[in-house]
């Protein structure tokens, strides 16, 4: 395997029910979005969490950092919301040996229009270019994870 | 500007009219998937043909180069149908202090399921990322244009 | 004009932002889909509201049937939230010499799966098509206010 | 049974390969799009033919009728192509006892702008309401066969 991509949750995988439900996360929007591209690389898809990125807590972080360290791939994507991205980016530092890009969606992937697919595709170029570390790709732009900001008005990731 | 984009026709841009009406180009569709992904990169696009890729013939070939090589960009993105995407590219090597990512897609980007703002998401962290030169993003991955082929039957490119 | 089309929000209208935002109501969809269609009817889309359903009161009913009342078309269309359509189509019985169509979408009209065209079609038809009164158009059905029920565990209006 | 759709070809269900392929017919679009809406009818769907609508011969038509008269429903959709639909329903007028509806759509049902599900949607609401005979839903309004033309400039259906 070259590649992993674990799924938590967030805004890539909402899917939406009616107004009395919580709008809620479906499957990994992942699996399709890989598929249509025709993707060449042996790659998996393990859903981990699937949390709206504000629920999430300590615990469920360093489930991630555990299956990040396990994972038999170099090359890791996460899909995470955007809300707390930044944060979990952080605590996957100091892993050796594997390039790690994080990344989500603003829009749903459900949606007509949406950041997802684009994400994904970057992200998907990232993890085979970029040197070992952590990183996220969002907004059209690779950033170091303490050197970004969400800028939640004009919803986009921005340099600090 | 950092990067200029260069639209060329192809499938990424397809649209449809009726069925007495050749299956025709429209504007850009680079123009929404970039604003959707909010893009924080200065960038340009700049449409230069409208064509089904085998319709492009030595002429167009030269006006693809020459705008390149004009370009105040470092960074060059080019959005080209598939069939003859690899001979476009073999054309523009030796253009030199440029990364050059040619991208296409296989579904037209009006279609709901389409590897459009994927690809055009991998181009633009590539073109980023990778050294000078001219490099193919297609079906997940990069390519050296003299190491590739499409896959017609499969609808995917490969490795030679 | 021939038909006026009344928007009150609900799912088809709605949007999505963050996860730290509501999700929220937008234009109203009907704009687009009827533009789509090409729908050869002289008709105007009056937005009244922007609610979801279960926050409709007694005096938005009373606004709604007041803009019923004192339209000048005899064909009427109201979109609504799904959840609150049947209560809102009972307080509109009673007006003279209009045909009413409630309708509404199960999944947003944003959405790459959505019921929110189809059903605007079926409206479209019932309303040339319908005696005079009062009926809802879901789950490919058409209803009167006090024969239907919705079945929010099966996502669909059944009869009663 | 209460209602059957045969489905004959056209843009309705047109999909897309790539530049060297011809354009065509894929899987019935009804299906998706019926179960999206939760139709709560008792229908089937009966594929026919997969052809542009320019391609149909007399023998295709004949089949369609024979189908047509052949079947138990009283209720008939046929999905067709826009270019040959009034043909055809001048070729289904005299069959006793049966509501018909002939539908298409300008746009292919796997584009993300398409009138497939609105025109299936009215023709829905139609075949349950329309007296007897053949009938055709384009546009937003209910055509008699004979009072009704394709303009294709306008990319529309208008009263003759």
């Amino acid at each position: 395997m070259d590649l992993e991509i674990f799924t938590t949750g967030g805004t890539f995988d909402k899917i939406y029910f009616d107004a009395l439900s919580e709008f809620c996360i479906g499957d990994p929007a992942a699996t399709e979005i890989l598929e249509t591209a025709r993707v060449q690389l042996d790659y998996t898809i393990t859903p981990l969490l699937r949390k709206d990125s504000l629920e999430l807590n300590d615990a469920d972080r360093q489930q991630i950092r555990a299956a990040v360290e396990t994972s038999t791939a170099r090359q890791i994507i996460i899909t995470h919301g955007t809300d707390t991205m930044i944060q979990t980016a952080k605590c996957l530092t100091g892993i050796a040996h594997k390039t790690i890009i994080l990344t989500g969606a603003m829009q749903p992937a459900i949606c007509q229009k949406s950041d997802a697919a684009f994400n994904l595709g970057g992200a998907l170029a990232a993890v085979q270019l970029c040197p070992e570390g952590v990183w996220i790709f969002m907004s059209g732009r690779l950033y170091a994870p303490d050197q970004v900001q969400k800028n939640r008005r004009a919803q986009r990731f921005e340099a600090l």
